[in-house]
């Protein structure tokens, strides 16, 4: 019994992980589209979205499952509901990735703004965040997940520098207002990517360590201290 | 037995209702702060947040006592899973209004860039979202959990008029930036809180109809389409 239970659960976590892998090649493929002005990187965007979707009804299904037909105590049920709320937070990611693949479409009718660079940086942070969240789970490691909380404020940090670029452009001409905008609204979207894998690192932190520290944790960096 | 379960379930249901009164209370001093010019509502918004996260950590301990003790099925099981994800988020609610008090701080220091007038209607929209989303889960009402889902689309219109209104006010004079930028960040929360809600009505539609309906809604009426 307690064997087929640690196989069930290394199927929950296999599931994750390939849904982690998703996630990431979406968050990828929505801002290639625009980087490199190709149309087709949208549909292989739209095309993973409708797989991470039945991922998550598939994780959530067997998640209940188990709870159900073999009722693990402590621990093991803390472990199997966190694996739930995971999947729910890729799939808001998988969600922002379609987002932004969208502003990329808008975006690829005209010329681009500026060339793109702090957003290739968010991006790159936003997907080693949320491989490593999905890590920090796996491994059960909460000093990964306690530096996947850091790794937020850079990203925050990304956010509001691309803002502030993109209003000087706004300021020396009114006309690009639309294109700054829509800029602006992917690297919203990327911030919130980055948010849902400090969802998953402060849980992390909390099945480790006990739910104190993580409210401990959010007052000694809280999310938004900066302005 | 099962009237036992009944009664814990009912136990669990009236400490969300708390959280969610907590909740509104919070989201609506924060703004209330900065619309009177008055700190002490800001203190008002940090003592909540101390209860808001006391009431997760026990509803998730009495949520995970619950499965382990009467190992509920299917219904009843998703019922509870649904109680823990949706405590979740109103401690995000409740973060989020915490960052609406923090600038609203900064802003207290200053003159006021301009009277409040969609930052106030955004903070009622997403107040009555709170309430209606518990009332949907309690109720188990899958409609009024559309109708929410509905209303954020309201509130995401609003961020962008707000953003685009300050973004005039930069542009004519580039000394308000900060002011502005403080104003954007402030409506983006409370634009957050309302995706909060959303979250619940939509595991509310889950629950009640299956999860196909829930990926259908958003294919129907995706978040953002606008742009």
């Amino acid at each position: 019994m307690e064997r087929q239970f640690d196989e069930d659960l290394a199927v929950l976590k296999e599931a994750l992980m390939r849904m982690a892998t998703l996630v990431e090649e979406s968050i990828a493929l929505s801002v290639q589209a625009l980087k490199e002005r190709n149309e087709e990187f949208i549909q292989q965007v739209l095309e993973r979205e409708g797989t991470i979707n039945d991922l998550e009804v598939e994780i959530e299904q067997m998640a209940l499952k188990l709870i159900a037909l073999k009722q693990p105590m402590a621990g093991d049920l803390r472990m199997i509901v966190s694996a739930m709320k995971m999947s729910g937070e890729l799939e808001r990611m998988g969600d922002e990735a379609v987002n932004i693949a969208e502003r990329a479409q808008v975006l690829l009718k005209v010329p681009l703004l500026k060339p793109l660079l702090d957003i290739p940086r968010m991006v790159t942070l936003a997907q080693n965040m949320v491989r490593d969240s999905v890590r920090s789970y796996i491994d059960q490691d909460a000093s990964l997940a306690k530096n996947i909380c850091e790794r937020d404020d850079e990203v925050d940090d990304l956010y509001d520098q691309v803002f502030r670029e993109l209003l000087t452009y706004t300021i020396a001409d009114p006309t690009t207002i639309p294109r700054a905008m829509e800029l602006v609204l992917i690297s919203r979207h990327l911030e919130r990517i980055a948010d849902h894998a400090t969802n998953i690192s402060e849980d992390v932190i909390y099945q480790v360590e006990g739910r104190t520290i993580k409210h401990h944790f959010e007052e000694k960096y809280p999310p938004e201290n900066k302005s």
